[in-house]
This record gives C-alpha cells, sequence and structure tokens, in this order.
C-alpha cells in the first residue's frame, strides 16, 4: 500500500458537453469501480468531492451498506475496496484531511484528455508516488473533465492517456482511473514494460 | 484501427461469487465503457454476447438511441463509441460472424484474475495483434469470471494484471477491459515504455 497516495473524484467544477461549468452528478459504479482499481492498486483513500450534501447522503448509505451492513457479509472483497471511500464536499476539505495525516501539504496532480501546460510524465509521478516525499492527491473530473479554474486548484497535469491506434480520447472516467494507475503502479512483464 | 481485433464480453459461462455456473446480467455501464475504451484503442468491434434473448432487447434499445436517435445527434462521440456494438447469442456465433469477415477463424484470448495454463503475455498478444496475420478476440467474462467450461472454448489466455503494491484482484470488468487494450495498445512515453 502506498500511504501517501490518494484519489479525488471531482464533481466540481467541471464541463458539460456544451463547455459550460456545472456540478456532475454522483454515478453509483463510480463509487465501487474506483474504489476497487484504488485498493488493486495500493491507494490510501479514494475521495469523492462534491458540494451537493444530498448527494452525500446517497454515497454514506452504499458505504454503510458495504462497511457495517449485509453487503460487507456477503461480498468481503468489495467491503474490503469500499472501506477506502470518503465524502467531501470541497477538494480543499480533502487537503485539509490529508494534511493532518502528513503534516505536508499534498501534492494534486489532475489528469486531462489534453496536453496541458505543466504537464507532467507518467515515469516521473511514478518516482514521486514510490519516493514518499509528500502525500500525492490524483485528481479526475467527471462529466467532460475539469474547467480551467478546477485546473488552477491543481499543482500539475499528468500527460493524456494515448493509444497509438486512434485520436479517440472519450474515455469513461472509471477506464482513465484504472489505466492511470496501471501506468503508474502496474506489474510490468520485463524491466523494458513488455506490455 | 486494428482491422483484426474484436473484444467480447462474455455473459455466460461464469461464475458467480460461489462459484456456481450461472448467467450474469448485462450492466448498462459495460455497454458505454467498454465501447468507449473499444474506441479510443482501435477495436473494430465489441461484441456483448449473452443467451437471453431479452436482455438483446434492452441492448438493441440503447444502442438505437445512440445509433441512429436523439443520443447520436447530441452526443456525437459517444455514437461513434457505441457503433462498435453487436449482439450475439453465443461466443461460436461471434466467432463465425468473424470468419465471414476475414475467411480466417480468429484466435480467442482469454482474460482471467488468475494465472492460468497456456498463458501467453501481453507483449506476445500485442505482436500477434500487429502482426495482423488473424482475427483476435480479447475475451472477457462477466461476473466472477469464466468458468472452466469457458476457458475450454479459448485457444490460450493472457498473464493476469497485477500491481506491485498489492494482490488484491478484484477489479471491474470495465477496468479490466481498459488496464488490458492500455497495455496492449497504449502509446508509451519512451521505447522502454516509460510509464
Amino acid at each position: 500500500m502506498f500511504d501517501n497516495l490518494y484519489v479525488a473524484l471531482l464533481h466540481y467544477p467541471v464541463s458539460n458537453r456544451n463547455g459550460e461549468t456545472v456540478t456532475a452528478a454522483i454515478t453509483n459504479l463510480d463509487i465501487h469501480d474506483i474504489s476497487r482499481s484504488s485498493r488493486a492498486y495500493g491507494v490510501r483513500e479514494y475521495g469523492i468531492v462534491t458540494p451537493i450534501i444530498y448527494q452525500h447522503q446517497l454515497i454514506d448509505r452504499v458505504i454503510r451498506h458495504w462497511k457495517h451492513g449485509y453487503g460487507g457479509e456477503h461480498n468481503p472483497v468489495r467491503k474490503e475496496a469500499l472501506q477506502l471511500v470518503e465524502v467531501y464536499e470541497t477538494l480543499e476539505q480533502f487537503k485539509e484531511h490529508i494534511f493532518k495525516q502528513h503534516n505536508i501539504k499534498p501534492v494534486v496532480i489532475g489528469t486531462s484528455a489534453k496536453l496541458r501546460e505543466n504537464s507532467r510524465s507518467f515515469k516521473d509521478v511514478k518516482e514521486m508516488i514510490i519516493s514518499r516525499n509528500s502525500p500525492i492527491i490524483l485528481a479526475f473530473g467527471t462529466g467532460w473533465g475539469l474547467t480551467l479554474e478546477g485546473f488552477q486548484a491543481i499543482d500539475f497535469v499528468l500527460r493524456p492517456i494515448r493509444s497509438f491506434a486512434t485520436d479517440y480520447n472519450h474515455l469513461s472516467v472509471r477506464a482513465a482511473v484504472a489505466i492511470v494507475l496501471d501506468r503508474l503502479l502496474g506489474a510490468q512483464e520485463s524491466d523494458c514494460g513488455a506490455a
């Protein structure tokens, strides 16, 4: 486990299809899929960030079912994953929570389907995680991705995921989280990353 | 685009949590997420395989909305992804369909969270795809994965995905498809697979 590694799923401020700033709604499978990927790749905590308090209650109900209720008894490996989930109103709140654990401010690394200024390679970010010098938040936007305002709260941005086969860059956020974690922390078949 | 590459999502014969053979139900986001990942990584067709005819109607309705209806007008990039989706009753039917396109029988490559006999590396499978010598189906089981009977219909199995951080191997099928496609066909940052 990387006790310095956090994943954030941000529902505000994100763009909709028309480029307008919106608060995206929670998707139930974002809770499940991203907690399972986080658990598999050794993430310490998966923070779901939304300012809509009504949605906190929804998420809490799902989590309670798995952490303490029938779901967890019935399916203990799912419980193990959902134990990583916490809910925050803002990224700032999540950062404060992490600061209290480590006494060091976390570095927030954004993700984007587009190449942006201030981008870092997967190799550099992998080294940052493994060095364990400071806590790190990997931040993912829902909807059509973080707005420019959203990117201002971020220290730097990971290079976009690309296939060499196409230029289609509309992966689901669940797929993007899985791929980013695997690129950073997947066990490779050889030193030279055969896969 | 790899005109020899196909993804199959198998809902039968798969295991449930108790190791019993079942037909898993379709999950709506399996249609969306896996078609988007398939589109991004240059897959020619994404075949959803289930013997339950009632579920074919459900999938058809979703696809029609995006391929021909309001959904596609409203969100053309989603339409582009969902155009890859077809539905089959059995893996055998999907194989016959592919045989008709290529006049060569497809090689079926299974996936598994466990290391199995007759496994191949990501590197070997990547070379098979790029060589374009024969059509290839990457086959993913839903539920708790393909049964032993299911694996008998498969030519060989890709090595399991692993993180070097944990031994938790309960990824969602949506995450597993995304990671497998990225390992096989993701653009790397350097020749030596920096990520």
